[in-house]
């Protein structure tokens, strides 16, 4: 089989070997295939103005796949933004898959690889299309992302709850903790056979001592895949995670296949990475060419984002005026009305783009200026902005530079790099150096680094506020049943002693 | 329609206007439904040793209602212990109910009512064995409980999320704040015509000012459903929420109705009620007549308790006595050993009982003994009960007395007593208290007495963490959207004038 379409995480991988990209017909050859990564089901759903963003999106992007009559949908990671999202997130979730990909259009393509291995996690270890009580018309093939990964002692995510529930196939879950296993979903349409892979998310990552693209500081650059492996092999890459939208496939010139990030469909942050345009992608598959058809997504509330440097204007004000704040202040208000215009004059084109757009004006004040209420300022735009508590944020040239970092991974400037220059600190790097001083600290010698450090990360990255809890209860409920197995009697010392030969054992 | 089923929270009604119990065929007037209450999913799911126990026994409940080819499945309330069931809890009750309540078997009964009033609070308002997306074996109906009802501001609970993903119905919430309206579900098979009322929920008789057998001490007796109503009415009451299995049907002299209480099919609390052997029920239903079959269930782990009074034996020991401690304690071992051979014994016929028995010892120590370390006493039980923590149990006679009260409400004796005696002391009241001498405290002027007494509840009766928390946010959002509205400027002064003018309008 030559062609295959890979999903890699942070990275999905979508590849072909494509020769060349094709206008296409839609035929009895042709996948077609939505594409959508970061929905972040649930990201501020506790907002007044804004918490229906993200579930009115998700209608938006599974009407599309309705509507456009794709094969099947592929989603990159990250659909819910809290690891446990709440009732509505996952009502809301359930609903718009109960609602489009239901139904009797006919599945016109086969899952080739053994289903068993796929979605080996579930306890119905098929995809859902071809269970015989499910009516399924699109089928959804999802991979998680790192705020949606499976957690705790059962080892379980949300999309796992979407799975038992038949609406969704979530696959590549290594299933061996040692090694890493790429089992990829293999699928046929007529004559074209593509191949989803998984290549690996965070957490098999950290548990298979295997890096790529994601480094973490304490494996050495060799535990990296080889990426002389990957390129005679990718066809094109859906890299998920990234928030801005590059959806228009991008060749790499050292690896020879495409890459796509379609970002997020939700803004979630103020950065300029955000305020690009926001796209799903319609991806066509014939043989081993493909063409992706960028598909504008029209409920995504409006974000705009300005930079402006008070030094820049000697003309109008300078540090030493006596009523410069005022003046600022003014000029700030007549940009702001300005971005308010210009997003007015776009929504008018789109009845289903929200009303209040997301405004965020930066301003350096570097050079001898003084900031003033932002609260105040904001009051006036509180009826017309979406973000009146965070439309206004001063900057100093060094913090300026600093914000630049917040418009996400140039992943080709990454993959030129050699991977010893993208190292960065993490969480686990903080506790590991506290494990080396604090080794011999009794209190602590039922939990292991490595366990407190997936702890600590999901508390930080995730919003997992029980999971240093829960590792602990683990811990101890683990401890107790090995000493009560042993008939240890209560005395510290034995006790001590037990522990430490079971932790060795 | 002579015929009604009639389901009632705290109490769950099926009604029949019964004339006779009747040994009846299965045959093409008979409705077979499997009736359970109480499962309480996920109670102590992270107990190392009794955390699977809600898990099996919902899988055995359902399981059998599959080998037994039941009509449908009626769930009283409770289903979840938890508000917001964990993870692993919903994804074993999903797991249970696409394995055991898909298939082809063709369902033999028709749905009269309008489903759209029945279901209505649903996203997809019908019931869902005529959705045509899914091929439903045996359809589940559940009323919800006190522990798992709609919260928050979505007014979602457990149940919604079953029933979105197609795999319960969902059925006895009021559409109406104001006034209580009973839609029951009217089903039909062959000639057999029955009705599902849920009455009320607390939550419901809360709102609607309606109460029955659930008195808060706030309302007078005029509220209350006049018991005459009730009692042209009713053929059989299937009462909810009480734990204590009661299975049998028995007739109330007064109402002319009977009355079954299922009893949950987990122990949550340590008191003689649990200690009976729990059953579900197979109820046949043809024509005007009944016919109740109890079925044992296997997986429930075993509860054995025992009270032993130390003044009843003064041959054996005497407060007196310098080793009498020692004595108790020898002999309070011996009793638990007489529990847990009696406990392996019965377990012997049962493979599927779990190993380790639920015991408890209730020693009363009044006339001048001492009680000594319940934690060391244990810790000799610690690897054949469930249970060590709280295995003995200290009382004196007061105390005793008070311990009979977790048997249950006597339901009979409550019905035939007048409305006024049944009233208890509920944290309402208490909050109600508290609004009246707080009355003028500014602190408090945008929580409602009303909303806050709800939100104690919940947090109370609930283990709804965040209810409290929820109330606030959603009090103070409010509070903001109406102040922005109305432009006004952040003075404090104007804004309590503002506040007290909005809040009475």
């Amino acid at each position: 089989m030559p062609k295959f379409v890979i999903s890699l995480f942070p990275v999905c991988i979508v590849p072909l070997s494509l020769t060349d990209c094709f206008c296409c017909r839609d035929d009895e050859d042709t996948f077609k295939i939505l594409i959508a990564t970061d929905i972040h089901l649930g990201y501020l759903e506790k907002d007044a103005v804004r918490g229906n963003d993200t579930f009115v999106t998700f209608d938006e992007i599974m009407k599309c796949a309705k509507q456009n009559e794709v094969d099947f949908v592929l989603l990159g990671g990250d659909l819910f933004h809290d690891n446990k999202p709440s009732r509505k997130a996952m009502h809301n979730c359930m609903e718009a898959l109960r609602k489009y990909c239901m139904g009797d259009k006919p599945i016109l393509f086969e899952v080739l690889s053994d289903q068993a291995v796929n979605f080996g996690n579930s306890k119905f270890p098929w995809v859902n299309y071809q269970d015989e009580n499910l009516n399924i018309s699109i089928p959804v093939f999802s991979v998680h992302g790192n705020h949606d990964d499976p957690t705790g002692a059962d080892g379980l995510c949300a999309l796992d709850l979407l799975s038992c529930a038949g609406m969704l196939n979530h696959f590549g879950r290594s299933l061996s903790v040692e090694k890493l296993e790429i089992s990829p979903v293999l699928l046929q349409k007529g004559s074209t056979q593509i191949a989803l892979y998984e290549l690996s998310s965070p957490s098999t990552m950290v548990k298979c001592k295997v890096v790529f693209l994601y480094p973490l500081s304490k494996h050495g650059a060799t535990n990296y895949i080889p990426e002389q492996f990957l390129d005679d092999f990718l066809d094109l890459v859906v890299w998920g995670h990234e928030h801005e939208c590059k959806i228009a496939p991008v060749r790499n010139e050292q690896q020879l296949f495409y890459i796509t990030q379609p970002g997020s469909s939700v803004v979630t942050s103020l950065s300029p990475g955000e305020a690009v345009k926001k796209h799903i992608g319609l991806l066509r598959v014939k043989g081993r060419k493909m063409n992706l058809q960028k598909i504008p997504l029209h409920t995504v509330r409006q974000f705009l984002i300005q930079d402006i440097t008070l030094m820049d204007y000697p003309d109008i004000f300078s540090p030493e005026q006596p009523n410069v704040t005022h003046k600022v202040q003014a000029f700030c208000q007549q940009k702001v009305e300005e971005m308010l215009e210009e997003a007015e004059k776009e929504r008018l084109g789109n009845p289903q783009t929200p009303e209040k757009p997301l405004i965020r004006l930066r301003v350096d004040y570097s050079g001898g200026f003084e900031s003033f209420n932002t609260m105040r300022f904001s009051q006036k735009f509180v009826d017309r902005v979406a973000n009146p508590k965070d439309l206004l944020h001063f900057t100093r040239q060094r913090e300026a530079k600093d914000g630049m970092r917040d418009e996400g991974i140039d992943f080709e400037a990454l993959l030129s790099r050699p991977s010893s220059e993208v190292l960065q600190l993490r969480v686990e790097d903080l506790v590991k150096e506290y494990f080396q001083t604090a080794e011999k600290n009794m209190q602590l010698s039922l939990l292991t680094e490595q366990g407190m450090g997936k702890a600590v990360q999901e508390f930080v990255d995730k919003e997992e506020r029980d999971a240093i809890e829960e590792l602990i209860s683990y811990q101890l409920e683990k401890t107790q049943r090995y000493l009560r197995e042993r008939h240890v009697e209560a005395s510290e010392e034995k006790i001590d002693e037990e522990v430490s030969v079971g932790l060795r054992g």
